[in-house]
């Protein structure tokens, strides 16, 4: 069974520093609920979010969407081959029971990850609770553990779902946001950084050729 | 160069017959547009759905833009290697000049649709016109036409893949649609209707995996 890591999400409720802009307030009143409980989205904040840290890997709540649509609509998911983990920038894991099928109405994903990260729930079909990605990859206790990056070395994706599937349990990290690399602390963790293609591929790109090719191998 | 048509998609805006119905006056209002003028969405307009002929084929737009992502996400589509045309299942084509990238952000995709269905530009990076999906293959004039669907002969994708590149003209049609199959109008323009899998699939897995597979052998 593969263990696959959206990992660095861009995906984080309104942060306090931004949570009083005119954008925030907003959409936050039209949708009736507190600023602080919407997700943080580029497409709304995006003014607001030109004073946020590291803000161009922030704040892209639908590219994670996408990504986990592109692997939890595939065979090897449905039948149970693969764990999916978002692990978020600021460091929150949302951990999907084997199987899970997540709203594919954006506007439903929205609003089923809002209300998991306000409340938190510590078991149930999508648990969250707070972890590093070192942390999260010490509890999966991989015994191959691939970065998938432009910053790794060339491979192709057959070469790589052969090395998978001999693995006993596998971990693949592939990163949630929309540009960048992932940290030092997380490329230290892994036994590999892989390239699979030339240019950046996004990330429901990446995440839909991998579980095809698992499939193909197994 | 690929013709991908996503065929009889369950995209178009809220018909006359539900028009007045309390989930379409009620969203319309709350975006300051007619009903009229806002895409027939299953998430919002389920009960009044009930009463239309053929609803469970129809009002799906989140899927439409989940396969139009997952194709013009791709490297191949990137650099040209795919011509894409939504046919809708009341007979509306959404022709996308090469290279076209739609909005990831799901709102925003839905409100560029509505303009499009309203306005019907004959020009432009995404054109309209009324046409049926024989009257655009006649216009496509392919000298291959396959259609995928669980209703086809089994084949590989990648033999399918093959075949498709010895063609210089080919198209595929992927149902744009939840449930259900092409109508025998469409099937019978084809040359084949081929079934890459034993499972139904979801148009954007199909998509995603036929132009990787298409990337392959190119």
């Amino acid at each position: 069974m593969l263990n696959l890591i959206i990992a660095e999400a861009a995906l984080e409720l309104v942060p306090h520093e931004i949570s009083g802009h005119a954008s925030a307030r907003n959409e936050a009143k039209r949708r009736g609920i507190k600023s602080s409980e919407t997700l943080l989205d580029r497409s709304i904040h995006h003014h607001a979010m030109l004073k946020l840290l590291d803000g161009a890997k922030r704040g892209r709540p639908d590219l994670v969407h996408l990504t986990l649509l592109s692997i939890t609509s595939t065979p090897l998911y449905l039948e149970g081959g693969v764990k999916v983990y978002i692990h978020t920038g600021d460091n929150t894991v949302l951990d999907l029971e084997k199987r899970t099928r997540p709203p594919k109405s954006y506007a439903r994903f929205r609003d089923l990850v809002q209300k998991l990260l306000v409340e938190r729930p510590e078991s149930g079909l999508i648990s969250v609770h707070e972890s590093t990605l070192p942390a999260l990859l010490d509890r999966i206790r991989p015994d191959l553990a691939v970065g998938l990056s432009t910053q790794g070395k060339t491979s192709s994706l057959e070469a790589l779902a052969v090395e998978l599937s001999k693995a006993s349990n596998p971990a693949v990290l592939i990163g949630g946001f929309p540009k960048g690399h992932f940290t030092p602390e997380t490329v230290a963790k892994l036994d590999e950084l892989v390239r699979i293609h030339r240019e950046s591929l996004d990330a429901h790109v990446v995440a839909a050729r991998l579980i095809y090719e698992l499939e193909r191998e197994g």
